[in-house]
């Protein structure tokens, strides 16, 4: 047999997930990956400085407790609320290991992170897809009624690619009445005006997710955080990789999380941009929802947003274009600085 | 319902693997998790040292391509026959996501890394032991026959606990005889005489699973890699998480990879002292099968390892102890400096 035969039906059937390209170019205006314009915490250089390198032939801390302690203080929960992982692509990968299956669902928004049917597929989960409403991309008004069948429901807020910020009220009355458990992707909401950690410390079936990839400006480091009742959390231990974050990155996300004051400043930075490029496009007819993340959701007037994509990319300037019914006429313009934003509407223009 | 009741019925029945313990004692001798008494390069320093934590924003590339390169130029193989992970338990978790399911079962050796299990539940794969032989702990003579019901049959090659070092000819037998995947966990092939990366190389089913925690001395960071067919590799990186492995990992990987010397100087260290320590303890009348790791398997003339591992303990040596039929009789004691191992033959004879 080839080896390829050996693989389960599921896995040989995948094409798998495409991340964002890394281009190598001269004058390149990156804003395809919603990385942050800005550099993370001064702090970060210092451990890197005076990390003793010898330390690395011993394993890290297998539980992460210093670095949970600071979160969970933080938050006001405890220890045994919060686990930490490689990225939170990690602790998605714990949650689709933990709570689907073939006979247990998973429930999505449409549109949304394209990872999440990625991971059902590996778990040979069914996917039902929500579909957002009208050109806010709103919840559906049926979204419990839809999402019923499902053991693990995902809401991505501020919602990828859309930007949309829910309405706090409308996510806890599904938290509160959907039997099963709720993942809140909340991977941008840094850069929104609230968040649903206090569903998560409060309702036993709410889980929370963070990154530092974004607000942080540790893409590069991987490092995420979720935070839920104990019993999620203890069970989604005993699906972690042993020592999944190491020492290296428990010790710089203590420093950077530590630096509240640099995260505020930077997310503050970029929040201003988003407003004042918001203003900018409406001006010029695209249509863009609200956003409450780092980057806006934008539809050029003709709605032939590849053809902006296209011309963007000649001019060195790097947005995500998503083909598709509803996607393929927006494009996903990550938040840069002044001077990038500038570059990317005088490119618009072209 | 309790959040405890939404986890898959194979994942409420886990316990859990448990690491090794990390005490914190003072005067400790740390012999049980099988680390290196001795520093990374020191290539490791210099990167840490010139590394632009600016850079940390942005995402590491998620191919690892300039550290694939390198370790496939040095074993004479193609970048499309590495792939990189965040430790080799990120490597193991991918193999067994494609390779097991509750119809696809698991062979492994018996006793071997109880991590294996541990993945299998996850998956809900039954488990084939494959039960070791005589005070040598050899390879069971019908081995083809039990594992034939397996699609992932993984070879611990040297063997933990028992750290024994299978004859080349049989495995290579085994993998052109057996119908499935044969995944080779080298762990701790550094520390032997040989290896089956020739294997990996040239049979389509062969896969070989490598880690810097024990011979590079890179515990505390993370990175393991495998070689393999490409198209067992291309399935993998199906399964991988987008980003799996840090930018700081890459480039201090890279770097520790290349200080092939260093690595050479610290495992001949090692083995020295491995075969000194062993010859102690046979000529106090312990068992001790050889070993191709950087560990020994002994056994007290009593056959009361746990009194040893307790008396051990009081005195601040710490090894790891495996109850069990056959384990229970056994210390696994990882080879640290000769002070230190002069400190546990010391402390042995209380």
């Amino acid at each position: 047999m080839a080896s390829a035969d050996y693989f389960r039906p599921e896995i040989a059937a995948m094409s798998g997930y495409v991340p964002g390209e890394q281009p190598k170019l001269d004058n390149l205006v990156k804003l395809n990956t919603n990385e942050n314009p800005y550099p993370t915490s001064p702090r970060v250089a210092e451990v890197l400085r005076d990390f003793d390198w010898r330390r690395l032939r011993r394993y890290p801390d297998p539980l992460a407790n210093d670095l949970r302690d600071r979160i969970a203080a933080h938050f006001a929960v405890k220890r045994e609320n919060v686990i930490v992982g490689n990225g939170s692509d990690d602790l998605l990968t714990m949650l689709f290991r933990a709570f689907t299956s073939p006979e247990l669902p998973l429930a999505m928004l449409d549109p949304s992170y394209s990872l999440y049917p990625e991971l059902a597929a590996m778990q040979g989960a069914r996917v039902i897809k929500l579909p957002l409403q009208g050109a806010d991309f709103a919840l559906p008004e049926n979204l419990l009624e839809l999402a019923a069948p499902a053991n693990l429901l995902i809401i991505t807020r501020p919602n990828a690619p859309t930007g949309t910020h829910f309405p706090l009220a409308s996510v806890e009355k599904i938290c509160r009445n959907f039997d099963g458990i709720v993942a809140i992707d909340e991977a941008y909401a840094d850069f929104a005006p609230d968040n649903c950690v206090g569903l998560a410390a409060t309702l036993p079936n709410v889980v929370v997710l963070r990154t530092f990839s974004k607000s942080y400006s540790l893409a590069g480091l991987r490092l995420g955080y979720a935070i839920a009742d104990s019993g999620v959390i203890s069970g989604l231990m005993k699906l972690k990789d042993s020592y999944n974050v190491d020492a290296l990155a428990q010790a710089i996300g203590a420093a950077a999380f530590d630096d509240q004051e640099n995260l505020r400043a930077n997310c503050q930075a970029v929040i201003s941009e988003r407003e004042r490029v918001r203003e900018i496009l409406l001006s010029r007819g695209f249509a863009v929802p609200g956003s409450g993340a780092n980057f806006l959701f934008a539809s050029p007037p003709d709605g032939d947003a590849k053809r902006r994509f296209e011309s963007l990319r000649r001019q060195a300037v790097i947005v995500r274009y998503f083909p598709g019914e509803v996607t393929g006429k927006y494009l996903r313009i990550t938040i840069g600085t002044p001077k990038e934003n500038d570059r990317l509407l005088g490119a618009l223009e072209e």
